[in-house]
């Protein structure tokens, strides 16, 4: 009997120098580094880069590339019209998977897969990806489109373009730092169908549409709404231990609990956790940071042993909601961040590329015979 | 060290019972049922539902089903005046990929993923996907878009569409012959990224934009378009046999020749080649056949005990070239072809489904720290 590598766990399939995560120890690393020193010290901008080129980047280089990230946050306004135009209602990944796809038709340059043209074209994506979620954003709620500034940082621009109004600088560095923990995560099922666009040698928008759409399901991104879901139907703080445990005792799933690859404390997950507790011990423990921390205690007392403890999407959600980010747009977030790590490893990827082409066991009929039509019932 | 499946070749990650493929044998069934008797004896439409459906239909459920195949060939008019302001020298597939999304964001009933409701949208894609890409071509050469009939067959209407002519039944049923031939292909790079994608539990739109921007790579859907370029770069048939030789003795690729899977005759070229014999037979031998008799002959002399033999992009592209169809829009025809066997894999993986998470080997630096940027050089 042949084996079945169900889900492909455990399938290694090619190599990468991007990111490096042990799950049993709580370990992720981009080049290298801890995720913990990425968050503290660095940016979303540097990352991405960092990424892209394998390498961390001189000042010289940030400089060009900041440059070049700004240069590119205007979209072009056929796109913008074609956002304004777009049914009230609609989900906005679907929004961002089509004003995306409608870009690659806009861009002289789409066809291009050379590692340089998909690196030019990634840079204008990551700087585009922002303007468009925030116009998207706009114009679902009836308002006009926010024009990017140039002034701010990728997240404070971001920011900015959502609500119309400049962020504190202590906005801009926290929602900075939820960019850089969600911006790569090695093979996870968008950045691996990214891989799986790109393996025909297909073109950059091609590639960052799949993800968008691998993305968009409840067990990739969505799984932080589906928390702050979870979080409104408890309601108040002094309902979350019964909650819990009646989930627990029925074997019933708890949103942002367990993770297939991390054993442990997400790493990503600790670094929210002291930033909720940092404001909660400044600003006084929200409804919000009174249930996390009654389910993280219960959670971690009753599933810790079998490796279940809470994940990055158990805080993330949180954090924007403090941002005054609508729980519709918190995968579009997700995918704001990650579209570094896709394009990077797509770069990657295509540099020692294999059309990906795998097998399934075949457990149909066999020496069958078409009948004609009058003949069967 | 760890063994590395590049391409994931050879890797069974799930079970299926839609289509067997013995690549050494130049063996492929749908059901059990071998291609040639699908191409003899089948339509479209029919293996269309048999794969949906996982049985041939009785002659009322096809009645039915081909009766909800016409009543959907109309698209809203949002998105035809969509295709109408593209951009003028779009990539047809770009051209797809965009509209099947900006579908989605039409479609009320996008976001359902029960087994029935991927089903139902399955048969509106089926069909919408014929009419989207006539309108494409017509719109891209400056002519009207040409409403769909409902008296004619699917793969008839799309002829239809096309030119704006009426086509004979000989033109209808061949070309229906070349949809039953790429309907569906085991777990091709589409078909997979199709399931990639729907492995997140994501919607219809977002595992068929996916699929769109993997075919569209010249690895996966472009090859029939390649082999065309080389009939009309080798352009007489006498140079035919020079062309040939000189590539293979340099150990160039040769386009159309050779599979990942088949290591024998594609049996879907057999039945594409004797219908060029046919008509060869008939209407004296056209230079483009002459041309891929000549490369035929001389690539099973020298290649065939290496097992390579010409494939079905081999004849394909000549078949579609006689029908008036330009070699641009050869790969979106493929997709026409291939939604069924996309739908119809994403709801059977999808009834027992395991999100995808393959791992890569990390080859990259280890221990490294975040250096200030003042410090790098």
């Amino acid at each position: 009997m042949t084996t079945i590598a169900k889900g492909l766990e455990g399938v290694v399939f090619t190599e990468s120098k991007l990111t490096f995560i042990n799950g049993t120890e709580g370990v992720l690393t981009h080049l290298g580094i801890p995720i913990q020193e990425w968050a503290e010290k660095s940016t979303f901008e540097e990352l991405s880069l960092a990424l892209l080129d394998g390498e961390l980047p001189t000042a010289e280089e940030l400089a060009k590339f900041d440059a070049a990230l700004k240069a590119n946050r205007a979209i072009p306004d056929q796109l913008a019209q074609l956002i304004r135009d777009m049914p009230k209602g609609v989900h906005p990944m679907q929004a961002l998977r089509t004003a995306v796809s409608y870009l690659g038709l806009l861009d002289p340059q789409a066809e291009e897969i050379t590692p340089e043209a998909r690196r030019t074209i990634s840079v204008r994506m990551i700087a585009q990806f922002s303007t468009i979620i925030a116009a998207v954003n706009r114009t679902q709620e009836g308002q006009d489109i926010v024009a990017p500034r140039t002034d701010l940082t990728h997240a404070g621009n971001f920011l900015y373009m959502l609500s119309g109004k400049e962020p504190t600088a202590e906005q801009s560095r926290l929602f900075d730092i939820a960019l850089v923990l969600h911006a790569d995560h090695g093979m996870n099922a968008s950045t691996f169908t990214a891989i799986a666009t790109s393996s025909t040698l297909s073109d950059m928008y091609s590639c960052m549409t799949s993800a968008i759409g691998a993305l968009k399901g409840p067990l990739h991104g969505g799984a932080n709404e589906a928390v702050m879901d979870m979080l409104d139907e408890i309601g108040r703080p002094e309902k979350a231990e019964a909650y819990i445990i009646q989930k627990l005792d029925h074997k019933e799933k708890i949103m942002g609990v367990g993770h297939r690859v991390y054993k442990n404390f997400d790493p990503r997950s600790r670094v929210l956790r002291d930033y909720a507790e940092h404001v909660a011990n400044k600003e006084g423990k929200s409804n919000y940071y009174q249930i996390l921390e009654t389910i993280e205690k219960i959670i971690v007392d009753r599933m810790g042993a079998k490796g279940i403890y809470p994940n990055v999407d158990f805080y993330s959600g949180t954090v924007y909601s403090d941002l005054g980010i609508k729980k519709e747009y918190f995968t579009p977030i997700f995918a704001l961040a990650r579209i570094s790590g896709w394009c990077a490893s797509v770069i990657e990827y295509s540099q020692n590329n294999r059309l990906l082409r795998p097998d399934a066991e075949y457990t149909g009929q066999t020496d069958q015979h078409y009948t004609d039509l009058k003949d069967r019932k």
